[in-house]
Formats: structure tokens, C-alpha cells, sequence
């Protein structure tokens, strides 16, 4: 694996530094919290599944900005008013706070933070954008992936929807959060580079066109890659293609289906196969599948052994954003209590730094899940941990496969219900302890909100 | 504006490099031509609007492999039989081909080739990936951005979803993308940092949260902001802010709307805004806008100036992908001609290399557009051109003002049912030329397909 990719300091949205300008010149220096979370899930979706902390805790460890991105920002009209010292002071930024998250691999649901900062106001406020984007679009695609694998029953899915992502870098984050979701690897190769998500890819229909000779370019694409050969069999006609597989002499890994009705296709092609005598070839279907579609080819008997999934996973295109939040809960000031909370409509926050405890059934099923203030003790399991101290990681990242099994057990523990493709019409149970209730209720009585 | 963004040759698909490695071991060297396309516009789409093209020419002018990238390629268990050779080659892999494009920022439909290109097919093929997740979302945000500009009926649009965007990088290019459909800019500091996009950003509820005394955070933000200032009223009570504002006797730019029933609540901020003096302070919207909220809240009445459009605009959230395809048209080959053409079931690949031919009714608007093999003469306007050979540019980059300028008057160029939000249900008409027919039914005859 390689070096984590160095990020600009600017990728973030110009409010994060005219606010930080406004803390700086008014010397609002106060240690601030901010969690992140996902108000409600999307209503196709039954539970969430966390990825992308590796990459923001990367992404906070190296963190500064260059002189060309200091002298962009001075350039700006709108902070023509802004002294030279807060562009010293971006000089010498680095990020210095805690920051507490679930591990990647749990299942979370909404109302859950998932990560928490603390840090002086104007480096948590920074950094916002890039935490909110990566941990959000990677726990999509992780949580799709989890679905996807799940319909699957056991057959391997690899993630190849590079194509279909939104722009090149979307699509080494989908191959690693489709693998932390369950799937076998990705066709992307720098995600294989990068993160060490295992590669999978073998040939298109260009390949054949250009031949035209469709036998000669199975065999000369089977004798470079004589173990690991999935020969495309749909570019003219599917069952005579089998025959010069089988008259070539081949013996290919598998063979892949690419359009056509599937359910049917794919049984006919088992039948030809074994017929050649190619019991040990298996079948690769791909082309425009999600979750529901290969339910519905196992439902039917489909004889598919492997699936690859494209679009529907790298955009998690049925539910495409999930509107992650990261909100002030509690800041130091001169006077007055540290914890915050927001009451606009339809968009309340809790106040003050908050635990989740996860409790289990006699059985060891997830239960229910209660959101509690930070020093709350309760028997359940506490998901936030620190990983972060004076910005610097406590402990190296876990192997990304470690990461894979642990979300496979976790979705185990799930209740059954939340497994099922639709979403059950009661979700997971969370609640917020009573502590937290009244810390809110309090907090509106002092800003006046009834 | 910086030095495009360095990238990784591994962001492609395997089997991009096995199929390389195949050709290559067995002297398959000729040139060949790929035409990206989307077979059919989503449904919620009228047409679409190019962008990505820059992107793509910076990339191709850049592209070679480091000697991490060759050696971890070396080391994939798949490449164990693959020579020497190839990775030396790789070695010295540059693109040297020819590209054809649709300028950005033309309305493009479905079939309609937006890019060919021609190169020996090793790396036509390499390039395939990169290819098509940029310019096909850079293209669906365009398109999207496009929509919702108009439903504003000349008020601003400001793109502030980075933070929703697939990752920290779908964010920048969703800042170019949404500023080509004829948003006002973006809050995306690094997409105007990398391409000149005007850039946005005000204040967020942390920050009069953090400060509590909402009317001293006011106060604060617009001295150090006097001619920007945004003040966003909705953190506790909106109509109170105004009064906070007023008292403080400050005069923001706009006032910003997040929550709410925006038609109503605007009239009544509109009402007590003009009471407390500040006719001149525009109202800023945001909060969940897509272009149907959006032309809804203008048919009410809503006196609102400007909207900020967050995820819906930064991931196309209601059409999050466009089934962009890479297609060989032709390849040069020992034998045979060289028009190339796929059948598998509903995906159908014309052959040969195209130009499209757009028509004008008497009064300029567009009729319809014809799809023809080059060579073809036809009196509409040709939409492809020449815009790299050897592997270089053939001109500058227009600046993306003239890209975005040129959006506008295409878009007013086109039939009014489509720039209506709801897709008329006879799509704009266009038509592949009886020579490219004669030529398709003469590829299937050869290759034995009925």
C-alpha cells in the first residue's frame, strides 16, 4: 500500500474559513465539539454501515496549507478586511484536537454520531467539508455493499462501477467501502494499490470486436492469464461461443454474461457448459444489477456463481446522498454553560458531547441503541472511542480485512428484519437517554425557545 | 488557477490492463477508434449538457505510469505470465492519439457521441475509465445545474454540495460542472482555487451558536465582511434576528433562509427587512432545493434573490448516473474492414467513426440532429471537432466563462418544451443516417447475426 494521498487544504466550502477569519480576529480561540451524523436513513435503507474514517484521520494528520493556497485566499475580495496575521496563522495550521468514532465496519442509524471532534473552533470548522463528504460517501457505498453481498447468499460480488462514479476518485473510495461492505474486491486498481482491496477484472467486448475472430482472442487471452481467465461470451452469440470455448480446448476460470435475460441465459449456458465438459468453469453475470435484481435470479435458480455490480453500487444510485451533518455541541466560552443545541424547524441538535450504548437480546442481537451524554454510564456497549489525541492517531489502522470481518459479524448480529431487502416499517430502536432529554430541555428554556 | 491535478495511471479498471497486456504480447498494435456516449437520456431529463472535456485533455497530456505503479502491477498474481516486455513498455507509456469532442457545454442526446478517440488501442483501452467517469459527471451535473438555473428564472444559483458530493474530489469537479450549467459559483474553494470558479461562502449556525449573543456574532462576522456578509437568521428565531440586525443597525448583503416554510417565512423576512429600514438586503434560500422546490416557491411568490442548492445539484440525486459507455468503432487489422459493431441484446453499438450533423428550424432553434459516419456531408452544423493529435492539444483551454456563456445560449437554442422541467414525451428527434444504417446492417451480415 501506498502513501496516503496528500490533500489540498482547500478542499472545503469558503464559509469554514471566513468563519475561522471571524474566530481569529475576534479571538474566539474556546475548545469546540462537533459530531457528525445522519439525521434519518434514506427510506431504502435499514441500517448504515461505517466507512471512511482511515481516510479523515489521514486526511487530519497532514493537513496544512501550502504558500500558492494562502496567497489564492488573500487574493479574494472578501477577505480584503482580514488581517495578515490570520493568514500567519494559516501558515503554521495543523490540526490539534481528539477525535472520537464509531469503527469502521459497525452498523449505525440515524441520530448517531459517528464521529466527534474536539478541537480550538477554528480547526474543527475547517475541516468539516472534507470529514462530512468522506465519511458519508464511503458509509453509502459500504452500507449498499452490505445489501448487495447480503442478496447474494454467499456468491462473491465485485464492485466495478469505476466507470459510473462520480469522477475517478469517487471510484478508489467505492472500491474500498464496497469491500469493507462485503464485496470480494473491486476492478479498480488504483483502490487495489491504495488501500489493498484485492483487483478482479479480465476482459471487455472491445477486445472480441477488435479480434473479430472471437476464437482466436479467447485463446490468446486465455493462454496470458491461464488461472485467472473469465472469458466474455456475449458480444455476438452466447451458446455458440461456449462451443469454441469448448472446441478451442479451454478451460477458462468462468465465463461472463453481460445483457440478455439472465435468470434464462445463465442455465442455458450451465447446460452448454457441462455439456463441453466444463463443470468447473463458473459463471459470472454482470449488467445493471443491484440488490433486488440478483434476489430475483436466485429466486428463479439462476446457476450464477459470481456478480459483478456497476452503477447501482459506486453511486448507491436508489439512495444517493445521505445528508450528513457535523454539529456544535459544545464550545468554551467566558461565561455561560459549554453545550449547544439547535431548534430550527425540523432540525433540532442535541446538546453536549454524546455516547451511543448498544445494548444486545438474550441471544446477542442488537436491541436497541441509546444516545446518552458523554459521562452517562450505562451497561451497553459504548461505540465512540478515541482515536485521536493532539492529532495524532493512538494506534495504526487496522488491516482493511480486519475491517471486512468485522462488519460481516456485525451485520450477523443484526435483527433479522433489518437483513430483509425492504426496510421493515418499524427501524431499529434508538432512543436518547432521559439525561440528554432534559440537558435539551434546558437548553431551550435558556435561549428562550418554548 | 494551479497546475492540473497530477493523476495516477492505475485509475482505470483491471482489465483495462489485461486486455493491454494481451494486445501487446501478441503484436496486436493497431489503431482504433472509441466513441463515449450515453445510450438513452434518464427519464428525468430533457437533454444533457457537456462538461468535463478540460479534464480529460489535462489527463491525456499527463498520463505515464511511475515505477510504483509498474511495480505493484508486477507483483498481482494475474500478470505472473505476462513478459518483461510489457511493463517496460508501460514504462514508456505516453498517449499519443487523437481526440474528437463536443465542445462543453452543448446540449447533447442520447446515442450522441461526445468524444472519439483514435490511438493504437493499448492505450485507447487504458484510458477508457478515466475517460468516462469524468465527462459523464461532469455532464450529469452540468445538466442538472442546467435545470435548476432555469427553474430560478434569473435569480442566482449557488452550488454549495460539497460536502454531500461523492467524496472530497466529486466535490471540486461538481463546482466546475454546476458554474458551466449557469450557477452563479460554488462554495467549493478548491474548484475555485484549480479552475477560476467564483467561489461563495458565508457563515454557518455554528457559529452564532458557538457565539450564543447571536446579535454580537452579527455584529462581528459583518465588520470583518462588510460588503459579503450573509447573515444567516434562522439558528433560533428568524424573525427576531432581523430585529437583532436592525437594532445593531448593521446592513448584510442578503439574510439567509435554511429551514422552514421558505415562501411564507420570505414574505414575512421580505416585510420586516423593508420595516427596519434594509430594503437593499437581498434574501438568500436554501434547505433541501432542487429545481422543483425551487420553481414552486417563485410561483408562490417567494420574494427570495438567491438559492444555495446542495446535494440534490452536487450528486444529480434524482438521476445520480448517466450509463456513460466507451464503444470500439474501428481497429485496424491485418484483414477485413475495419468498422467495428456489438449486438448483444438492447446494447447495440453502431459501427465506424461518427460526426453528428445538428439542424436549425427557420427561427434558429434547434430541429433536430443527424447521426453520420464522418465522412458524410450534411448542410447541419457539425458537433465534433479536432481537438487533440499526437497526444497534445491542438489549442488553449477556453476560459470557463466563454464554456459557460456558451451553456446559455445553447440552451436558449433549444425547443422550449425541453427546457421545460417535466420531460415532454416525445424527446427531442434524432436520427442515424441511411449511410451508418446500410453499414450497421452490413456488419451484422458479416458477422452472421440476423
Amino acid at each position: 500500500m501506498s502513501e496516503p494521498l496528500r490533500h489540498s487544504a482547500l478542499l472545503t466550502d469558503l464559509y469554514e474559513l471566513t468563519m475561522a477569519a471571524a474566530y481569529f480576529e475576534n479571538n474566539f480561540r474556546g475548545q469546540a465539539s462537533f459530531e457528525l451524523f445522519v439525521r434519518s436513513l434514506p427510506k431504502e435503507r435499514s441500517f448504515l454501515l461505517t466507512a471512511g474514517l482511515e481516510q479523515v484521520l489521514d486526511y487530519l494528520e497532514q493537513i496544512h496549507f501550502e504558500d500558492d493556497d494562502i496567497e489564492y485566499l488573500r487574493a479574494q475580495p472578501i477577505f480584503s478586511h482580514v488581517s495578515n496575521s490570520f493568514f500567519e496563522y494559516l501558515k503554521g495550521f495543523r490540526f490539534s484536537g481528539e477525535v472520537w468514532a464509531i469503527p469502521e465496519g459497525t452498523p449505525v442509524f440515524g441520530e448517531e454520531p459517528l464521529l466527534r471532534i474536539t478541537a480550538p473552533i477554528l480547526e474543527a470548522q475547517i475541516v468539516e467539508t472534507f470529514l462530512i463528504s468522506t465519511i458519508t460517501f464511503e458509509t453509502l457505498i459500504a452500507s449498499k455493499a452490505g445489501r448487495v453481498v447480503g442478496a447474494a447468499q454467499g456468491r462473491g460480488v465485485v464492485e466495478f462501477g469505476s466507470r459510473r462514479a462520480h469522477g475517478p476518485e469517487a471510484g478508489v473510495l467505492a472500491g474500498r467501502a464496497a469491500f469493507i461492505g462485503g464485496c470480494t474486491g473491486t476492478s479498480n486498481v488504483e483502490a487495489g494499490r491504495r488501500f489493498g482491496v484485492p483487483i478482479y477484472g479480465t476482459l471487455a467486448h472491445s477486445f472480441l470486436m477488435a479480434y473479430q475472430d472471437e476464437e482466436k482472442g479467447f485463446r490468446d487471452f486465455e493462454k496470458l492469464f491461464p488461472e485467472h481467465a473469465v472469458l466474455l461470451i456475449d458480444t455476438y452469440d452466447t451458446l455458440d461461443a461456449i462451443e469454441k470455448i469448448g472446441r478451442a480446448g479451454l478451460r477458462p476460470l468462468a465465463v461472463r454474461l453481460d445483457s440478455g435475460d439472465l435468470a434464462q441465459l445463465s442455465k442455458q449456458v450451465r447446460r452448454r457448459l457441462d455439456q463441453v465438459g466444463l463443470h468447473e468453469t463458473k459463471i459470472f453475470a454482470s449488467s445493471d444489477l443491484d440488490e433486488f435484481v440478483i434476489a430475483d435470479l436466485l429466486a428463479q435458480g439462476a446457476p450464477i456463481d459470481n456478480f459483478g455490480v456497476g452503477s447501482a453500487l459506486a453511486t448507491s444510485k436508489d439512495a444517493p446522498t445521505l445528508g450528513g451533518v457535523y454539529k456544535l455541541v459544545d464550545v468554551e466560552t467566558d461565561k455561560g454553560p459549554s453545550y449547544r443545541a439547535k431548534f430550527s424547524e425540523n432540525k433540532v441538535t442535541y446538546p453536549g458531547r454524546k455516547q451511543i450504548f448498544r445494548f444486545r437480546d438474550e441471544n446477542g442481537t442488537f436491541r436497541e441503541d441509546l444516545i446518552a451524554c458523554e459521562d452517562e454510564i450505562h451497561d451497553g456497549e459504548p461505540l465512540l472511542t478515541c482515536v485521536m489525541r493532539d492529532g495524532k492517531r493512538l494506534a495504526p489502522s487496522p488491516p482493511l480485512q480486519t475491517i471486512r470481518t468485522r462488519a460481516r459479524q456485525q451485520i450477523a448480529d443484526l435483527p433479522e428484519a433489518l437483513r430483509e431487502l425492504q426496510p421493515p416499517i418499524k427501524g431499529y430502536p434508538v432512543r436518547f437517554s432521559r439525561t440528554l432529554e432534559s440537558l435539551l430541555a434546558e437548553a431551550k428554556q435558556r435561549m428562550g425557545v418554548v
